[in-house]
């Protein structure tokens, strides 16, 4: 049976080419800042960003708890998105290890109302913790995939810049937006202090995300990084997949995309199925069941080969990646249809 | 010129029959449990809302932080009410210093819907912190002193009790709640596992709150409030005022409420003023200018020496109290109308 | 049967004089900074230290929590003495709460070697914390109420200073340093940045602790209190009587010296008891048992209408206080043979 | 010129055999726990130590911190040696972030007495944190190496389990003490809860540690890990070589150890240099220079391509590893003698 898992990007299994990167690279002590494979990965990442400063570490979660605490001091008030990964998908690490007070903003696909976010900046008064960061999500993975632009990137920044604010970017699939929108990475965090994006979503690397912004603020995540047990000894083999992907990978990101909007095209025309098309703009899709329970519907279509994620109590959402093919698209359409019309009857 | 303060139940200055109690009050080293005075204000507490234990802690912030304390983890989840004090006056002591994540919801006049609540308790799943806790607020400050029935509570807590959370009252001004419906204080906690309320508010007493709950739930309240600096040492200084102003202050405060009514009735035939009068439920009267700016109207109206507190752009909040007479009441409205006629010329 | 109570200076009942100040005491709402009282009080503290500013407190743990919190950031390090109060009886709350990491160094007396703080002080080094704070206990309680004195205190800050450390007094019994020394209490923190000092230990008012420094520490003092809850309303009714201490029992801690050394001396007369008579410096007297338990001890003495503390398996802890008197002492010394008679036979 | 890198066995550069089984090794998303390399990995290291189950982490620092946190509650109390890693290289971690608060003890080479455990066990008390962890580190690292009997485990183990203590093993270097003492690994961890050990130090793996312990532990350790960011995706590039080097690397230990006795021996007979050969044990030498400052050493010693490290004012660190063989010893001592004529002139 073809198996096409669809829950995630990060199931990918790495080209065969990136890891035999590994084999080559010269290894040293990153703790020592001796592994010249990850200062060669984090010089990239900086100057595609076009920021000072980069630094590789573990997990998309691990660069959000570090950059939340490296803009903040404790008891600070971080402004979020209600339904961001930051918030919602890290364990709490904002509140629990950070010690700062989480403030969400329902968006529109991810995308904050400067007014809401004037409004969430919390008083000079006694009685509040002061508000110095705003995160970002982009895409969005919980508004499917959904583009933050670069122009609604300036309308938030410039409140928060105007009362003092941090902006940070949770960028974990920030290339999927810039492939997206054919816009320069960079483009993306012009009006942003820091990012950070994931090497092993969409990019299909192994392990790993980067932080980039101002070297001060990367010399404060790098004590942070030590204190969490994040720095890691001869982290090249980690870095040498990542430089190779980051080379070769970017481009193929617009296949997933391509993938992705034929597979909710098909599922629009799906009955029972219930999709905004225009909310497809990268490689999630995201999906409304009428009458079937999606857990139901996840357990039913996994028999078939077909894996996909249960988001709510009848929503489903899909990931496309690299190893996903046209075909894999066609077969997890025509299992779509085979199960639906067997849970109808 | 007349002062009337309206800003807040907490000015109050308290009666002297309640301060001299204090000159007679047998005292003792607390932190010892030995202050007999003490003793016997915790064993009332936990009488009057029929709980087994209760504990004297300085403010209402400090009960709230020792409550979510013990009754959670680290890490752990707690709900709260999008508007309510715990979570937006605290200074982020929840995330700061116990810990824990806030996810708030949107209630309607403090109570939050049984449903959104259901949606808000986390999965069990790698990623989430587990929901432990509920907090509810009653009387709810910021919707104007909004009462939550006994029903209500019976509601909110079954969904809680249905998923293991414990449910807490933050109960600062609890005995409005109890007077304006009539019902005995321990009816509005029957569902609740702990609760706390204030001294130092509608009853009239200089300093002080109390936490009541289980007994083990108040054994390591004890601990937290000790590792909090909160523990005293001859607090019987702060508990004689304490009993005296439970014993008399309490069915006092339904001319605090209608102090409040007249005062909304009054402000209701301003036409720059719009007010809801169903909210007006206890001492606090919430309303809107329409074309004045709340800064200004504060600080016109002080001058005339009726004190007031701006809670947003456009946004007034009056509290009546302990000392403020129906006299006081017209001179306030009095001079409410002298300054909007002055301020929309 | 006469009950001496010798377990610590918190025992202490405050004078009759000092409760009746609250009945004159002009009050108001502390949190909006409104209780004449309570400025008085900290104007006082802060003459008196000739620092810049003070602030009221709910106890000695509550002070040092937040002089640690106002004066790190997180992850910090922080020199104590090994046996400090700060260390060693506050739950730990440097740690838990404020999250800064203990470095104990063993003192002589409560004094710490300069060359010990300073191989103390961690390099700038990726593996380590930055250590900004050093805290010295004035009077030192288990070292039996050792003072340190000026010169000391020169000796210790000098390194500190030298390594941008800022200097804190946990000066609990600060006023028996000074008196014992003859010295103005300011002189005992010439050297340091910021103190502490208790009302209701020695000085014998009910409740209460000062924390005094300059105006940029006490405004962040301010607003680590409120998230620990320690804002207090009518906070009037415990500066009353801290003034009325703060003017009337300074002076009056030598008599709890000369009863200390009296009781010191007759102890040392006893052969199960071995003493220290050069520690005795102020008002606390700790010996040691050389065959009976301390446990066993104790619980003869209390028979006796003596109360006294076991602080190790045979070491006991006296403290003399306001209400102790002269007869006393021969009291306790009688009941101390008596019931070393008893045990020994 | 040839190169000589004593600083420390985690600067070892991997074997190109055990790089090569990245490629071949069948990989997956651990998050989902679906990596089949990391699941082999952790099941042959629970083998190893017999006990219930294993978590693959990114660095020993964090494999200290998640098993302090996964023992503990906020607020409890932890023995730890005086040198140890743990409590001295982690950034405060174990207070900053588990917000435990660490009581350390001098051992004598990483023996703690019991009755210096017993003694630092926190009694029953509200001003006490409860005592619920004793961390034991094998090889002590700054005790230069030094091994940990099973012997000394029990003895100290006894006391722990005694007063309910779960013990913790920073087992680092624990293949190197086992070497030395020629056990099973797992005699080492008979008396502890749970252990830890490196991959990337003398195993010379490239990235990894193991924390190994009971089922529930494991699992609690699995969602910290998660907050702490310390998830990684396709981590069987990490697993892989560490399955590797677990199979074929341990062994191989002596080796390190036979050179570092041959340094010593070679030190021990320079007269500037003294040294306590009884302490080198396993592949860590620490000696002292009797004049020469240990900065000026250093410096002048990498000038002829001999890096070690100076880890006190004249106390110097060297460690062998894979890599270094016995001419590069042999150079080594040659450069000491060399550069210590020069400076001694």
């Amino acid at each position: 049976m073809r198996i096409v898992d669809l829950r995630s990007d990060t199931v990918t299994i790495p080209p065969k080419e990136a890891l035999a990167t590994i084999l080559e690279a010269p290894l040293g002590d990153d703790v020592y800042r001796e592994d010249p494979t990850v200062n060669r990965l984090e010089a990239m990442a900086a100057e595609i960003f076009e920021k000072e400063a980069a630094l590789l570490v573990t997990s998309g979660t691990q660069a959000n708890l570090i950059s939340v605490m490296a803009h903040t001091k404790r008891g600070d008030e971080v402004i979020v998105e209600y339904d961001s990964h930051i918030y919602n998908y890290e364990v709490g690490g904002m509140s629990w290890i950070a010690g700062v007070h989480p403030r969400p903003i329902k968006g529109v696909r991810g995308f904050m109302d400067p007014a809401a976010i004037e409004a969430a900046i919390r008083p000079k008064d006694i009685h509040c913790g002061e508000t110095t960061l705003l995160c970002v999500e982009n895409t969005h993975n919980r508004a499917g995939g959904a583009v933050i632009t670069p122009k609604q990137m300036e309308a938030m920044a410039e409140v928060a810049r105007r009362y003092g604010l941090k902006v940070y970017v949770d960028g974990a699939r920030i290339f999927n937006a810039a492939v997206a929108l054919g816009v320069k990475p960079s483009k993306l965090v012009e009006y942003a202090d820091s990012l950070s994006f994931c090497l092993s979503k969409g990019l299909a690397g192994p392990v790993g995300s980067l932080m980039v912004g101002p070297k001060d603020f990367i010399e404060r995540a790098r004590k942070i990084r030590k204190v969490l047990g994040g720095g890691m000894r001869k982290a090249g083999v980690i870095a040498a997949p990542g430089i190779w992907v980051l080379e070769n990978m970017v481009d193929r990101l617009k296949e997933d995309h391509e993938n992705a909007r034929k597979l909710a095209l098909g599922l629009s025309k799906i009955k029972e199925i219930s999709i905004d098309l225009d909310s497809v703009q990268t490689n999630i899709v995201i999906f409304e069941l009428k009458e079937i329970s999606a857990k139901v519907f996840v357990e039913a279509l996994a028999k078939r080969g077909v894996k996909c994620g249960a988001i709510g109590p009848r929503r489903i959402r899909m990931v496309t990646h690299y190893g996903i093919t046209s075909e894999d698209i066609d077969y997890a359409l025509k299992a779509v249809k085979a199960i639906i019309d067997e849970l109808s009857e």
